[in-house]
């Protein structure tokens, strides 16, 4: 992926043009912009990832030390304005649209996925804090936006993962305030040393437990209190992992650390959703960029790698060979297709903000596609470009094995596979019409995708029908037919860049009955099933 | 999988019965060796291969320093009689039949990948040398057998992996016999501390650079000469890899080693092909063994962990998830076919040996479906199952994301993917008859699989007509076009055991069809490529 092609990916994303004209983006700033994100992937985030995977994070004296050249990567990308160039100019961003930041994030999610989490969960929470508490964005957000503060999310506890309601962290009222006590894990930068503040985003029962997520109170709990003293928030360890291990990802205990609550007792995962929704997107976008930059990789290996012909004649470049070009015709499928995936969602999660009601309706169906295909998506091209580089690949010579054990991780946080197909399918698709009829109604600006789209409504159709067990069990066959239909609707949107890029996106449509079939097969196994 | 379920699937496997007759291998005496080496792969082989992976392998001294218990291990293997039990008697082993051997490896090679490398290696070296060279063979076969000797196979160099024919290593004869000089690569365990003597099965060339393969001839290369003195074998360096942490992947130098010729000149490559051919098989168990492992953690873990449910009452276990059975199911039907498969292909090429000419043109189409679905299978099971276990299956805690790490080097070595396709695909199904009727025939014992094997056959059909270009780009497409009819037939063949395990397959044959499809939908646009 070229900033070019990206640039063009993002000109054809519906609602861009509108976005771009009033925050004075032609496509000299959008080039000049991409450029520089991709040269900061590139010389400086790629080559930390690289020594970060292999120093690792550590708990020295309580605190968690973070490879070197964190801290100063870090302050690069605040004063560059990297991380919060959507958030509003009074809250210390430049309010530009979303899809331009994921456009410009994108190749440092590829080329750093474990830094990026700092970024990625400090500027959800900035959004989170402008939505819900005016006051503590005023105080947050300008420091969050610059990166001398930063914020992580805390919701999992050891016995409640995608089980939220089962949330036992307690937050007590005492004379001067809350108080905070309970054991959070997997949090991403639970810890670190490279900002002077670490806010936490935390998910704490304030009412009872038979209340479920309705007794869940959100609180931002800093590490330092204002006085400047330290909480009471200790690093109990952080995880060995497969991958990741540029991020530190903490075990938190609480012991009546002060917090401030966010929005109304009760209601703290509606209010978190602001959050959960930018870190999603997050998601999608690495599985994209890792996409992006996986497809880059394998080509320029091919190109440059000689291997086999004739033997009475020098070798030749793998990529004359008809499975190799199989292959990185994929890869640059994908890497496509993810790009115009993550930044129409940006477009529509903008344009949903500004009251668009099909954009509201909208946005819910292609969020959850983006997490989860950004994912899946970016593993199996991270493993195609080990398969492509061979030997090679499997060798800690060349990042194909990091990004093959950084993304697996994608399908996993923010909420699992099984999570998102429940979101979309069981509480979208089945509830009402909205999110259907708002796909449907952009799908036929993509007339070649009409047989598919059509399959996919069908789909949907068969399952409102359905006995409440049987569409447990073919959610994730229905998740993958609206990735089907919707990534037959991009691959139409996106014709006509290049001969080569079209090449690419034939072979991902001839192949889209098949993948829509697979998916149909799914339901009609669900519907023989029972409990 | 357990040692009983896995003898249900021996005991179903077409030529089984009359392999084991004359062996006196009854049901009990099936039962009982499994349940050695299934108590053998958990108790000892398991807990090795995880510190081993911690541990890793290194060079001191120019020499490979093994996981400490690594030679233990190994001389509890050969005196179990686990590394050759379907050698000849006289040769060292006990003349059992391969499917035996490879029903007993199946949870070895689940339970310790890595190490189960040098079986995999030193047994195949025994069955090349027993088939070429009768004087070194009565001399190394017992050693090799119980595992006071070991030897491994040297083809890849540093610009020749798949591309054998470009093979620089060069044998020359002075006056006491030959001489090696060159260098190989990703040499597993080409050098160890673990027995006392290592042969080298080498090719190297005797004839000209433009001669390709047919210039080769194969070597045994001792590290130590009969004599007693190092051989000129140079450790240049291990490889840093993604996983495999347990086997050392050498780099080796050849100064002048001796060696002796196994067999005639040029004819190197034919030769090796007993070991080969053991070795992808091996690769298939491989996979097999890890689908297997991955089944059972995937279900342990599901059944213990708690989690979700209504919220006033206590959570339910993993396992009343819809989403989390149907994983499971999945994971269950991809352990009991890739048994299935290897077992099937260990029965033909005993066959083949014997002489039966159906057995014989079976072998060749079966061997690539189980070295490729054996590999990309156990991946997907791997992969699967983290995401059963979530945030904890991506931790080092859980034994999943070694699996994980160790099984993804299946695809590439001993021949990728994409040579597997263009051996079965361009140098079997389109060259003649042989093999798609032997398959053909074999399949009408399963005649719910009717459809999918005439589709199969259609293709090949289509593909004779197709243009030499074309049918390159179509070759991965029929290797899985070959994969879902012949694992039809062996799911068909599977039914019956018992009702959670036809669930399973059930499952497995509902998504026939479209996986059928999308092969299909492969080869339709191969046939629009063209140079």
């Amino acid at each position: 992926m070229t900033p070019e092609l990206l640039a063009q990916i993002l000109a054809r994303t519906p609602g861009w043009a509108e976005q771009a004209a009033p925050a004075g983006l032609d496509d000299t700033a959008v080039a000049q912009i991409l450029g520089e994100t991709f040269k900061l992937a590139e010389e400086t985030l790629a080559p930390l990832a690289s020594t970060a995977d292999e120093a690792g994070c550590r708990v020295e004296g309580g605190r968690v030390r973070t490879p070197e050249g964190y801290g100063a990567a870090y302050r690069a990308l605040g004063e560059g304005g990297w991380l919060a160039a959507d958030l509003p100019e009074d809250l210390g961003g430049m309010g530009l649209p979303l899809a331009l930041h994921v456009a410009a994030a994108l190749p440092m999610e590829g080329a750093a996925l474990p830094f990026m989490m700092l970024p990625g969960s400090s500027r959800a929470a900035a959004f989170c804090l402008a939505a819900n508490a005016p006051d503590l964005a005023a105080e947050w957000c300008p420091k969050l936006a610059e990166g001398t503060w930063a914020a992580t999310i805390c919701i999992s506890e050891p016995d409640a993962g995608s089980d939220v309601g089962r949330i036992r962290t307690r937050a007590e009222e005492d004379g001067n305030g809350w108080r905070i006590s309970g054991t959070k894990c997997w949090i991403s930068f639970g810890d670190q040393d490279m900002t002077d503040r670490i806010g936490h985003l935390l998910l704490a029962r304030t009412g009872a437990p038979e209340a479920g997520t309705r007794g869940l109170s959100l609180f931002l709990v800093p590490n330092v209190t204002d006085a400047g003293a330290s909480n009471g928030i200790h690093v109990e360890r952080i995880e060995e992992k497969l991958g990741l291990h540029g991020s530190p990802t903490c075990v938190l205990r609480f012991d009546g650390a002060e917090g401030v609550m966010i929005g109304a007792p009760g209601r703290g995962l509606p209010a978190l959703f602001h959050m959960i929704e930018r870190m999603r997107l997050q998601v999608g976008t690495q599985g994209a960029g890792v996409a992006a930059t996986c497809a880059h990789l394998a080509r320029s290996y091919a190109e440059d790698r000689r291997q086999g012909g004739a033997p009475s004649a020098p070798p030749v470049a793998l990529t004359a060979h008809a499975d190799i070009q199989r292959m990185l015709l994929t890869l640059d499928a994908r890497a496509m297709l993810l790009a115009a995936l993550v930044l129409e969602t940006a477009t529509v999660l903008d344009m949903a903000k500004e009251g668009d009601e099909s954009a509201a309706a909208l946005a819910p169906f292609l969020l959850p596609l983006a997490k989860t295909f950004g994912g899946e998506m970016g593993q199996e091209s991270a493993s195609d470009t080990i398969q492509v580089l061979g030997g090679a690949g499997y060798t800690r010579e060349w990042p194909a094995e990091r990004y093959f054990r950084d993304v697996r991780i994608t399908t996993i946080y923010e909420g699992t596979t099984g999570m998102q197909a429940q979101d979309l399918v069981l509480r979208r698709l089945l509830k009402d019409d909205a999110a259907l009829t708002a796909f449907l109604d952009r799908a036929k600006t993509a007339p070649g995708s009409a047989d598919l789209t059509g399959r996919f409504a069908a789909l949907v159709t068969r399952l409102r029908e359905a006995a409440p067990e049987a569409r447990l069990y073919a959610a994730d066959a229905v998740l993958r037919a609206a990735w089907v239909a919707q990534s037959a609707v991009l691959a139409e949107r996106l014709k006509g860049i290049s001969t080569e890029s079209d090449r690419a996106l034939d072979l991902w449509l001839a192949q889209g009955s098949a993948r829509m079939a697979m998916a149909e097969s799914g339901v009609d196994w669900a519907l023989t099933q029972s409990a």
